[in-house]
């Protein structure tokens, strides 16, 4: 068998998330099936980051074993040909051979994800499911203070899915940057793994930061707090992106973000 | 009768294009409908630059007459709210009230197109629809060197549609320039106005020169030979996008571009 590696770029709108479902399609099914129609064989990925339905992804990371050695380039663009016939959303971007030991999921250092938020009145027309509208008027600036202060090694209960299947909800958080461009808000997170809706969770805390209605301290102590209940609103599912995974190969930091 | 000016952007995807068609349902109509869902009155609204079917635009610049005197930003809202429950991709961005002497059409002094190209191998999954898909390697400081040499006032009909209704074949040509992002290539098109198809025309024309099939000397003798056959093959609808609308308003130049 060979193991190889793939990126994968994903419009997340039409699917019921990452991993199959009963209830509709999913990516990874997309993928398998895909992969099947070029090489024939039944395999199934591994990814990095299971997301949820309407989720996207610009890098995914995904590991597949195949018994007979192709090309690299010939398993991207064959597994495309097939995903363009679909008429699917989904698109394999890089691809090469790697060590048995890989493993997209449990060799990952660090996910990385960018939560998108269009802050202006006019609904988006362009952007339509892909970034989460919000009307009033957000202060960047105060959002970015309130971050800070959810950065480190801390119990994130509060921001974490009631069916979170972790085993600890302690996490480290490495970054949590929120910046405007334009229209735009960005908010940057970074860690070694999150917890299930942690991203979302944390983009809809920060909103009440920007739109006033809390001060940065109020996240702070919602943090402490521990308790779900002391969570803002979820932030929906269309403006979260997998922007990259990093990988530690022996000896050696590898940097894997788009 | 009050006029307005409206900015709107909308996703062209789904439509038939700008004008009202007997085949499918078009962006005026979905404004149009929504105008009247909020006032009651059925009014035409004028456009800057009339699109093909699938083409986008960030900024296109109507008018209209309402006959009650509501504030602008009313406009904007309530308009905005029926679009949305039509589920449609279009958005109506800045809303005022203009004096009677305005035309979307005929007063705009310059229209600004931008052409984006997706160059690498695996097809778009999140830019579906959104840009034109060019796996083969262009060099787009050839295309360019190429697009400088369409500057200025030509015969365009190398480059016009067959059914194009325009009386002259000449337009000026004020600004065409390419410049590559990373894996996309984007084209700036601005002139007083256009022939019908002949941004698309010129891009798939640069394309050529991109991809080595042409040198830029080439797209300069297909200008000169004044023949629709000398042309490239025409670039797609979904890579066009009208970006902004220049209007001179009395004593002073006045710019309206995103």
């Amino acid at each position: 068998m060979t193991r190889y590696r793939l990126a994968v770029e994903y419009d997340g709108t039409p699917y019921v998330g990452w991993q199959w479902q009963d209830n509709g399609r999913s990516v990874q099914q997309a993928l398998e099936e895909a992969l099947t129609a070029f090489c024939g064989e039944t395999q199934r990925v591994q990814c990095a980051g299971r997301t949820d339905a309407g989720v996207h992804a610009t890098h995914q990371v995904v590991h597949v074993d195949l018994s007979r050695d192709w090309r690299p380039d010939k398993v991207r663009d064959a597994t495309n040909a097939h995903l363009k016939l679909q008429g699917d959303g989904v698109a394999v971007t890089a691809a090469e051979v790697v060590d048995e030991t890989f493993d997209a999921r449990h060799s990952a250092v660090r996910r990385h994800y960018l939560y998108r938020i269009l802050n202006r009145r006019p609904q988006p027309a362009l952007e339509r499911n892909r970034v989460w509208h919000v009307p009033r008027v957000l202060d960047a600036a105060a959002m970015h203070q309130a971050a800070q202060l959810l950065l480190g090694s801390h119990d994130f209960t509060t921001f974490r899915a009631a069916d979170c299947q972790a085993a600890s909800p302690v996490r480290t958080l490495e970054r949590l940057d929120v910046e405007r461009i334009g229209e735009e808000i960005r908010i940057f997170a970074s860690a070694r793994s999150f917890l299930h809706h942690q991203v979302r969770s944390m983009a809809g805390t920060l909103e009440l930061v920007g739109a006033g209605k809390w001060v940065p301290q109020d996240v702070r102590e919602a943090l402490d707090a521990r308790e779900r209940a002391r969570c803002g609103p979820m932030a929906p599912s269309a403006g979260l992106y997998l922007i990259g995974v990093d990988y530690k190969a022996a000896g050696k930091a590898e940097d894997d973000v788009l």
